[in-house]
């Protein structure tokens, strides 16, 4: 996966959390994932296809699933229930979108976001496609974006 | 969601059982899952886009797993390994791709397959997308897949 792809979606979760959150994040520094690395405790999850195919995986720990949906719902909810699953895969959804608008010559679709919960759940990208993993510092505490994406080319069945 | 839409994951997942793994699915009914119900110890996720959004999990316990991947392999791994989460993500590929050409007129692509591995992990789909879930049995044990997809109409954006 090219870097140059990656900032897209650096940009649109600094946004997507800066206008709809009031939350800035400090960018670290993105690094290739190790497989069987658990996620956060609450992982948004969207597919992308078009002349690229991939993966947005937007993990959060219980601390900033709770308030990003508190900031977003004006209510802070007391567990990990259907408001923050809801919350984080409406983020997912507008942080991919983001990125995707940037990438058009990728003529990428959306699926639909799913949210994964549990603690210490892994959540693993195909061996051809080790994912970017960007780490942000924010007052609600880290969270990571992981980004992976690969190229389709015109020979290659997309199934 | 139509249940006619059903359908061609029906058959694809008997089919990819059957001619590559050499293992008989029993299906069982069909049901619109609860939220918060958890899946089994290993998943497949993809993502399917166009001129429907949805996503497919494809849900295994521990002994299914070690079993459809020694199947391919013609190894059997000792743990849920990487060698696992390959065969699952391949296998939810090939179902999902399977599904797909059934489905022509909804024109989709397929995202990249992630895994999710960890007990009592929960993949939520969003509220208005509940999926439709299909239980099978077989010697393995229980399989479930599961299928959330909404037509997407013109006057809607997509993201």
């Amino acid at each position: 996966m090219k870097a140059e792809y990656i900032n897209p979606f650096i940009t649109s979760i600094i946004s997507v959390f800066d206008t709809m959150l009031g939350c800035e994040l400090k960018r670290e520094a993105p690094f290739v994932k190790d497989s069987h690395q658990p996620a956060h405790e609450v992982s948004g999850v969207i597919g992308l296809s078009g002349k690229a195919r991939g993966t947005v995986v937007f993990s959060l720990g219980r601390e900033a699933a709770l308030s990003a949906t508190e900031a977003m719902l004006d209510e802070r909810p007391t567990e990990i229930n259907s408001d923050v699953t809801d919350a984080v895969g409406e983020l997912t959804n507008i942080i991919a979108g983001g990125a995707k608008a940037q990438l058009e010559h990728f003529a990428m679709g959306l699926s639909l976001p799913n949210v994964v919960t549990g603690k210490g759940h892994v959540i693993e990208f195909p061996k051809d496609a080790a994912p970017i993993c960007i780490p942000f510092g924010s007052e609600w505490g880290p969270v990571v974006l992981e980004v992976g994406l690969i190229e389709q080319h015109a020979a290659v069945p997309q199934s």
